[in-house]
């Protein structure tokens, strides 16, 4: 379909594609039940209960996972196992309990980040809005950081680190970033690992989410923040975040937390004191299921098959009703779960309020920025994957005529 | 076998003991094997994925757990579905969030309480390591409270609280209590319920850890403290939690919180954040298992009969081999996990090391009191579950001639 099949008018066009009735949500990316199907095995992926080393898994303990869980995700993110713990069903929760331990008993050898009041995270935008409202609602500030297409802009993030002590953390998604696709350079990698941070007690925090979620061909690959931090000298510096959420089932899924061995420790000790073990068997059931880096290499290509034409379909709708707009630009991810579109100034929340008029709820504008305030208010988090190929098509539809009219209006 | 068997001098009764050469684990409460084995439909309890609304629960979502495991919990806890959160797979961990989102962002309508430092919550001793574990994590002071038969003592309890606003919370175990089976009055819970507390931002944390935990005929019940909090006009005062921890399986449970509606609203608004919902899958297996009440008491009664039996191969070590000896006592518990083995003072910590040096790791003396400092060294916590019935009469035995020996010394 092309603009040329639709009323020439903006107006009219938009209330052509209104009077569908489409009610869709695609506020959020959610994995579609045809992703889930593909780890049905989980079900009945096991028969007993105990470990390799005879530990019956039904019962408390291993506060840090079970070894195959801890050896399979050391394989995944190329990490000794011995520096990976397994817990959780979402790393997302790894990633606020983290921040939570550093806020009330400070990271290894300094002071709780409750004592050094004010604290502040850099924040790469437009990022992950689950990341900024952990901040937003323990109290941490929020400085937004650019993002150039090889990471954030690091000149401004060397510049800010090495002045102000209050900031002690910053978000990264260093792969197929949320929304923006983003992959950051190896440059960006050894620069973050490396630079001189005037607070002592600075975290990286790593969230490897789509480190296996391509949607091209090519199977990108980022350099190794663990690594690098160590030889810079700074081995404490970062926490490695991953979890199988968008590979096996998102909401029954396990996490990890890959990190420098005083760094394991820690964790170990403040995650000791909240519980005395995660869900073992779902730990067994996953390592049932997935096995080897090879296997979840397979079930990862399963995934892209299901993904790519859904991508394939929203930039083909926009190439068909946007490429001639001024102002207005998208991603094209090599991998991930969104598309950044990109208004012109002040159009996307218009934008958004009209497709959701139409049937479509998109994720708030502004959502994918600390606070939820998009300073140009011209980006908008387009997720693909839950509706069917069908549905999506006619959202991006319904996304690109919205934005038509939001601009000529 | 009685004290006659062994021979006269408690050195020699205990040599005897040690060439037995056991090597047994009873410092946690934790099911034995057969216990577990009770649950094994779990691994088979569901053939699909979806909740009776039609729910996807392999996807994201649910925060606040599905409709029909609040539903079981609010039938099990005695309390409306709407005002049951179900949630990790341990309570535990409930409780520690709790105390963390208290700390960070206050209860509702206060300030955090690391905006109020130096607080402190009141400890009934002898009580649960854990819990005192996270006070000392998160850096809460505490006081120690003298149990009395019927529970805290009360008048000590409405003394401080009345008196000091730093105090900000209390942790009971109110039914079988961790390690002494204390069940607390009627009045108790009244009294907790009204009492007038300095602190307008108070809160008791209700482990209800062992509310069907049965070991003698009579099924025990204690009042409702949600029902006695609304009543005193101090609704939004205490917390509840529960698990399946020790009725399905240790490690792979699910756990509830029941409270107000305003405490559940601040617990679902927090929790949110941290996460974006917990394994719904587990939380449909554990109610296709457990069902609804009737059912959970029926497995319940079948835990009972594998517990009573070590729980009366342990009084009867004691009854034949302590029964004379001054300053020595124990609990006749008629529910929970322990044994309460109070000794003569200056006693709990040798009888422990002696214990060990026979093979029997029990939990450390003084583990049951905050800071792990027991005023007297009198109590041993005794764990019989565990182990199978025949290790567990020779262990209580070892345990006997080690105090009787510590005693002598």
């Amino acid at each position: 379909m092309t603009a040329a099949d639709f009323p020439s008018q903006p107006q009219q066009q938009y209330d052509a594609f209104k009077q569908l009735g489409l009610k869709l949500d695609m506020s959020r990316g959610k994995p579609a039940p045809e992703q889930l199907d593909l780890s049905n095995e989980l079900m009945s992926a096991i028969a007993g209960y105990k470990s390799a080393d005879g530990t019956d898994l039904r019962n408390y303990g291993g506060t840090i996972g079970i070894p195959e869980a801890r050896a399979l995700f050391g394989q995944l993110l190329d990490v000794p196992a011995a520096q990976v713990v397994v817990d959780s069903s979402a790393s997302l929760s790894l990633m606020h309990d983290v921040i939570v331990y550093a806020l009330l008993n400070g990271v290894p050898g300094h002071a709780p980040w409750v004592s050094q009041q004010p604290i502040s995270f850099l924040c790469p935008v437009p990022g992950y809005d689950r990341h900024f409202s952990i901040c937003e609602a323990r109290g941490i500030k929020m400085i937004n950081i650019p993002m150039t297409e090889a990471g954030p802009d690091m000149d401004l993030v060397e510049k800010l680190v090495a002045a102000d002590a209050s900031i002690k953390g910053m978000w990264c998604v260093p792969k197929y970033s949320n929304p923006g696709g983003v992959v950051y350079s190896d440059e960006v990698v050894a620069r973050l690992a490396a630079m001189k941070t005037a607070a002592p007690d600075f975290r990286l925090l790593w969230d490897d989410a789509y480190r296996f979620h391509h949607l091209g061909e090519e199977k990108v690959a980022i350099a190794g923040i663990l690594d690098a931090c160590a030889k810079a000298g700074n081995p404490d510096r970062a926490f490695v975040f991953a979890s199988t959420s968008k590979i096996s089932w998102a909401g029954s899924g396990i996490a990890a937390l890959a990190a420098s061995p005083a760094n394991i420790a820690w964790w170990t000790a403040n995650s000791g004191v909240r519980s005395i073990g995660p869900d073992k068997i779902n730990q067994l059931r996953h390592v049932a299921l997935l096995q080897n880096p090879a296997k979840v290499e397979a079930l990862m290509e399963r995934h892209r098959q299901l993904l790519k034409p859904k991508f394939d379909a929203v930039l083909a709708q926009f190439d068909a009703l946007l490429g001639q707009m001024p102002g207005v630009s998208w991603t094209r991810p090599q991998g991930g779960y969104f598309i950044d579109l990109v208004t012109p100034p002040g159009m996307a929340k218009r934008t958004v309020a009209l497709a959701k008029e139409a049937g479509i709820t998109l994720t708030p504008a502004g959502a994918a920025f600390p606070y939820g305030k998009d300073p140009q208010d011209s980006h908008i988090r387009i997720a693909p994957s839950f509706p069917s190929l069908d549905e999506i098509t006619k959202a991006a539809q319904g996304i690109a005529l919205s934005l038509r009219l939001a601009v000529a209006a």
